[in-house]
């Protein structure tokens, strides 16, 4: 591969077909990871796909098309808390504000690309034509138990979720333990717990990959000896279509008003963060199946409940996904484990795929 | 009154009797409060207690036994976190050790008493004998909101609730909020918000005062988008009764414990703290029923939640209480309030019950 480093900092790598400038099959994963983490995450998509390319260079093998394999820059945004700075810079939808966002030390964005030999000023270059782009295919870990359950090495990711988070709170009047009956409280934590459980009752009953979670709770004072008069909690909603997780919030929202209202409490719910659903083209998942077909294994769909750079990829290409199986759905933890004989497994399925690969203008 | 300052704070106050040693009846409260508080927890009752002194010696009135007014040192345990530290004093159950516990800036409580001119090794020097008290009687503000609804300025205390505080902590799986399935979820919040309404519940439809109180929680990781791997809380139980406490006690541990079991949570519960319920003695309450009835009032009967310096007192005396209303039952805030008119109700009847007093041993 001709290989080159972006102005974001991706790294480029391109196998050219049969004869140059053809436009590429896009694959890739991002190179950077969380802190205290594992090493499967990201990696894993890159180094299957450069090994992919290393044996049909091996083999002498030109296909009809270019394969290019993108390491992708910062996916995770731990260090200026903005994600898929790599993919969003490639697929042109890169916001330019966010190069004055400093990090925890005080250093903007900007600065610390100009420190590693980047030229911010140059990002819109790595932004790619649509036409130059047949597909994005991205195999990553599944960060999920799902695959393991299914006792399966691989599968085909339907759609990365999109996910809508709330912010909640409950306000109440705070009391002496002792003092105040309980037919006379207001308690805000108890409030909160009803709503908890009115949340997963609802996600727990839906039987279309709806997933509802609260994951922080604060309760005020926070005494052992004191009702709590306030309560604040987090709640994040995904679902594989944008549909069903609008309806999903909708309900959910009034669950959590009805519970406020009857308990005399105070709401506040606002929606913190909002993410589309993206959703795997229907051709890319047909070509995805029948590589894991033909490499033996039974074809298990699902979607992906974690982000992946194909959020920002489908603004510039379709976009398709393979999952790796990761030992008990482990990620973001040094435990994060993937056995090799599903990564050549996975390695095997990706290099199918690329020599049966057929560009949708192509497909029957 | 003759005064003096006893080796561990308490500022001691007597007025004799007919005649000179006569046993007597103590009157009393603390004089400490907690920071950022009201001003009517505790020396409401003192200086009602010195006002029916004062209107007693303006009169020339004497009683066939003396009275005692002492403002305790220390009930509410802010600076060493051990409370009753002057009513334990007087009832001869101080635990010397505790003169070796150091408050936030490092300095021992037997240093601090030294610096204040106090005595720390004569402690054993303030506790009095039962045959020199005829009764301990304390007029306090409520500290609940139920005389208020009551529509009554005073009450009197049937019981002072014994309490039972626990720590709860319930270990499951943390997992990524979009790619673990409901049904494969160990989530230990969701187990942790069931149990804060299986405890609101139980205490909920218990119709002898039983009250049930989660003040404290807090779940890990503690991200919005992580299923929380464990969940820790408080619970502290109250019952006028210490059977009935007890017994509530053991059911609501058993619903946690089924509820940790079914979903599949490991449970750690352990008890903190235990406070035996201190009834207030019949003759008393008979008492200060008369004085109330005798003032104009309807008697109304109800266990006081909080703790009192009866609590220590009832080693070495009978106890009898008197609640005033306090405005929407707020206590340890600024906001604490009680209306003229309802201090004015309290020392009547306190008045009333002081020159009404009949000793046990004289009651029919």
């Amino acid at each position: 591969m001709s290989a080159h480093l972006d102005a974001i900092g991706n790294v480029c790598g391109r196998y050219e077909g049969e004869k140059p400038n053809l436009p590429c099959l896009m694959l890739g994963s991002h190179y950077d990871t969380v802190r205290d983490a594992g090493k499967w995450d990201g990696p894993l998509g890159l180094l299957t796909a450069i090994s992919c390319v290393a044996d049909l260079n091996r083999r002498g093998r030109r296909s009809p098309f270019a394969i290019e394999v993108t390491g992708f820059a910062d996916e995770e945004g731990v260090r200026f808390a903005s994600t898929l700075l790599g993919s969003r810079a490639v697929a042109g939808t890169f916001d330019e504000s966010v190069l004055n966002v400093r990090d925890a030390d005080g250093i903007p964005m900007r600065e610390a690309l100009r420190t590693f030999g980047l030229d911010p000023d140059h990002i819109g270059a790595a932004a790619r034509a649509r036409r130059e782009l047949l597909a994005y295919l991205e195999l990553h870990i599944e960060q999920g138990p799902v695959l393991e359950q299914e006792n399966l090495p691989v599968g085909v990711v339907t759609a990365i979720a999109g996910a809508t988070r709330l912010a909640a709170r409950l306000s109440g009047m705070a009391g002496h333990a002792g003092t105040v009956p309980m037919a006379m409280r207001r308690d805000a934590l108890t409030g909160a717990a009803e709503c908890i459980g009115a949340i997963e009752e609802f996600c727990r009953t839906d039987t279309d990959g709806l997933v509802g979670t609260v994951g922080y709770i604060h309760a005020l004072p926070g005494a052992t000896n004191v009702i709590p008069g306030q309560a604040s909690f987090t709640i994040d909603i995904r679902a594989p279509t944008d549909a069903h997780r609008k309806l999903a919030v909708t309900d959910i929202v009034r669950r959590i008003e009805a519970i406020a209202k009857r308990r005399h409490l105070s709401l506040q719910l606002d929606v913190t963060h909002e993410n589309r659903t993206v959703p795997c083209a229907l051709w890319l998942k047909a070509q995805v199946a029948d590589a894991i077909a033909g490499e033996g294994f039974r074809v298990f769909e699902l979607p992906s409940g974690a982000g992946h750079d194909g959020m920002a990829m489908i603004d510039v290409a379709d976009v398709g996904m393979i999952f790796v199986r990761c030992r008990g759905g482990i990620s973001h933890h040094p435990a994060e484990h993937v056995e090799l004989a599903d990564v050549d497994a996975g390695a095997r399925v990706l290099l199918r795929l690329i020599e049966n690969f057929t560009p949708r203008d192509a497909v029957g």
